[in-house]
């Protein structure tokens, strides 16, 4: 085998254990949340054949959807999942059975060829943790999937964080109160969703270069940049059904959030978040840390009605969901020490004091093992120092000594690393001595 | 959006929740035994540079590869993982400073572009669950390696699994033994790892044609279908010292197999196990399932001492490791009944009552959800009679009715589906009632 350079793929990252440790920690703390509400897990291949996923999330997220070298060109051209929405979506068309309302949550790596942004938590390969509700029209579920993120972030340990919340009907209809046709919706709401990036002058700009005229440009700042209450827009937006239609959808929203116990100052309708991707039409969602801009938003979701219905031959099911960005979330956690220090989950070293003890050291690991006590040992020759500068290193808090005389004795030592105390026990004892600390 | 016909990758699943469940479960058990011997996770991406993993596995296996449409031809070419340990080396060489003995575990699926044999567990996508110890020699690795897969297919339920042991050390003498050159050592080693799925004569014939000679035949069929003891293949190898060194190790590795509490009915040495990947160097094993041949292998790994150099100028890092194939391990369970049938996580259903109750009958789920219990709620007008048969069809334990009186009353109904028995209680007492059951 020739010698490689060793080197990871760029916008990609190795977990190593001080990294992984909490992310699987964060993990359980989700899937216990999503228990509790209901939803029940699945997975997709990361391989999709590529007309499944083109042309669900608009230009821009398309041309970011890597390709397999597999049957170019053809109709089994194959590419990495671009998100978890689309593959959901797919599952429910080709499992017409399924029962309904179908809560899913689902965790798993998505690929995308951006233009990496590491402090950002932007990568080309990260997790996203999804929990979607797919049969039902009402709001319940929509509110259902905020309060779920609402509660993963709560139970991680967030405390100020801002569930921003729109509605694609209410996008719609301001397209319509600015006096644009209603098909260059699209183009508003990806400027709109530059609002967070960039001031409004140059999203302007960017929105005369479109040919959009200084009149619905003006009408458009003065709604996004005024009184962002649903009683304010119901009337700006009194001549439009379509943003009255949204606006109802929201205040019951709402008032499912307020039943389900979400605290009223952890979210807020915001007419400036529009959300990148097509395939949405009803209420859309983010969750940002106000205090910490740079992180980028930690959920995003929103409903997507008609989407189902491409894979079923127009035959819609309604749908809402989010994602929550595991990465997003752990960089966020990470920048606002909110991680535990790295505290390894082996609780015992067993001490091998020299060869002629070897076997019976690894019997006394064996039954530790046996008593659920999570034990290693150090399997080289080493001398005792060296065995204990291991555990101190890797953080074991309790070395376990067994000499030959010790042995003979059926005793143990233990030493406890962190105060250099030492107990000397049976050989039964030390099981329930280490199961009680 | 174009209308599309949902298809899924050749090759590849979706898991439905009556699947995830009890793989979640196996992976939890899985977690559980690794942590128990002080393994600790990693991950790495699914998508590595071409030349990282390409020429490790033997020219069978590179061409299974799945290659991205990434710059494709040059340095930067990309693909997906084929297994974890390679990217295990790439880290280990990456990552000079980890201390070692390094043991780590790593759950991820991996890519293989081979032809899909669904019946046997042979799918293009796949988990695979690694466990590998980096940086010693000591047998006592290779043993806890071997012991580790043993608790988890203990903890799992199964019962009568061998798990086959040799030595790639043994094969090479063996080729030696047979008069042959080294250079031969993989020709060799990749037919007998055939005779698992055909016959001897069926090997033989595909060794001629490889210009092997009849008496180099004979020799390597008396010594594999002869008797499969060590003292026997000391004797046979009696002028091979590199057989001889082999043997050592493997009576070492069977003495600590016995400390560490592995059954001697649960392993044997089998002169025929190969294993086909290119890189291993002492040790091997793989364990099978002697009722169900079809089912194929439930595990396999091996020591790899000289792979890690290769991404560290030849500076060689001893290692050794195994994976147990979630997907061979549930399809196993799968045919021999050992799954739990399927059950849903959710414990309550709250019934909606009629839209005058709905907001309270919110509320109430809030609360069950609070102390704990996975409740959810049909969110759609429906009769009551469709709001039990959803709860029976997911198999929802328990359904909490809560009418306008009753919840004037401060009073909940209660209704064990299965017995159809109803108790009615305080609404602060129905916590205390289903956490009970």
């Amino acid at each position: 085998m020739a010698n490689i350079q060793p080197r990871i793929f760029k916008g990609a990252r190795d977990f190593l254990p001080e990294k992984m440790i909490p992310r699987e920690e964060i993990l359980k703390t989700m899937r216990a949340a999503f228990q509790k509400y209901g939803f029940e897990p699945i997975e997709t291949p990361a391989i999709e054949y590529l007309e499944v996923l083109a042309g669900k999330y608009g230009d821009d997220a398309d041309r970011l959807i890597y390709r397999l070298n597999y049957k170019t060109g053809t109709k089994d051209e194959a590419a990495l999942h671009y998100d978890l929405t689309v593959p959901l979506s797919r599952v429910i068309a080709m499992n017409p059975n399924l029962p309904k309302p179908f809560k899913r949550y689902q965790i798993q790596p998505v690929w995308r060829a951006d233009t990496p942004q590491p402090h950002q938590g932007r990568f080309r390969e990260f997790y996203q943790c999804d929990c979607d509700t797919v049969g039902s029209t009402s709001m319940l579920c929509d509110a259902e999937i905020i309060a779920v993120s609402y509660e993963v972030l709560n139970a991680l340990g967030f405390e100020r964080f801002l569930i921003k919340i729109n509605n694609r009907k209410i996008l719609n209809g301001l397209v319509q109160y600015i006096g644009l046709d209603a098909s260059r919706t699209g183009e508003v709401c990806r400027s709109i969703d530059k609002l967070d990036k960039m001031p409004f002058e140059a999203v302007a700009k960017e929105l005369r270069e479109k040919n959009f005229s200084d009149e619905a440009i003006e009408r458009l700042q003065t709604a996004i940049e005024g009184e962002q209450s649903l009683a304010h827009f119901r009337k700006v937006f009194a001549d439009v059904p379509l943003a009255q239609e949204g606006i109802e959808e929201t205040e019951q929203l709402f008032a499912y959030l307020d039943a389900l116990g979400v605290s009223r100052d952890s979210y807020a309708f915001h007419l400036s978040l529009a959300r990148g991707l097509d395939y949405y039409t009803g209420p859309i969602f983010e969750t940002v840390l106000p205090e910490h801009p740079h992180i980028g938003s930690l959920t995003g979701g929103g409903r997507y009605d008609t989407l189902i219905g491409v894979f079923n031959n127009g035959k819609n099911t309604p749908a809402v969901g989010t994602a929550l960005g595991l990465d997003r979330i752990f960089t966020a956690m990470e920048q606002l020490n909110m991680l535990p220090k790295r505290v390894t989950r082996t609780k015992a070293l067993v001490v091998l004091f020299d060869e002629t003890t070897r076997i019976e050291s690894i019997r006394l690991m064996a039954e530790l093992r046996a008593a659920g006590i999570n034990t290693e040992m150090y399997p080289d020759k080493a001398k005792l120092g060296k065995q204990f500068g291991f555990a101190d290193t890797k953080g074991i808090p309790y070395v376990v000594i067994a000499g030959e005389d010790e042995l003979a004795r059926g005793e143990v030592t233990v030493k406890t690393l962190a105060s250099g105390e030492q107990i000397t026990l049976s050989r039964s004892a030390v099981v329930d001595w280490l199961n009680e600390r």
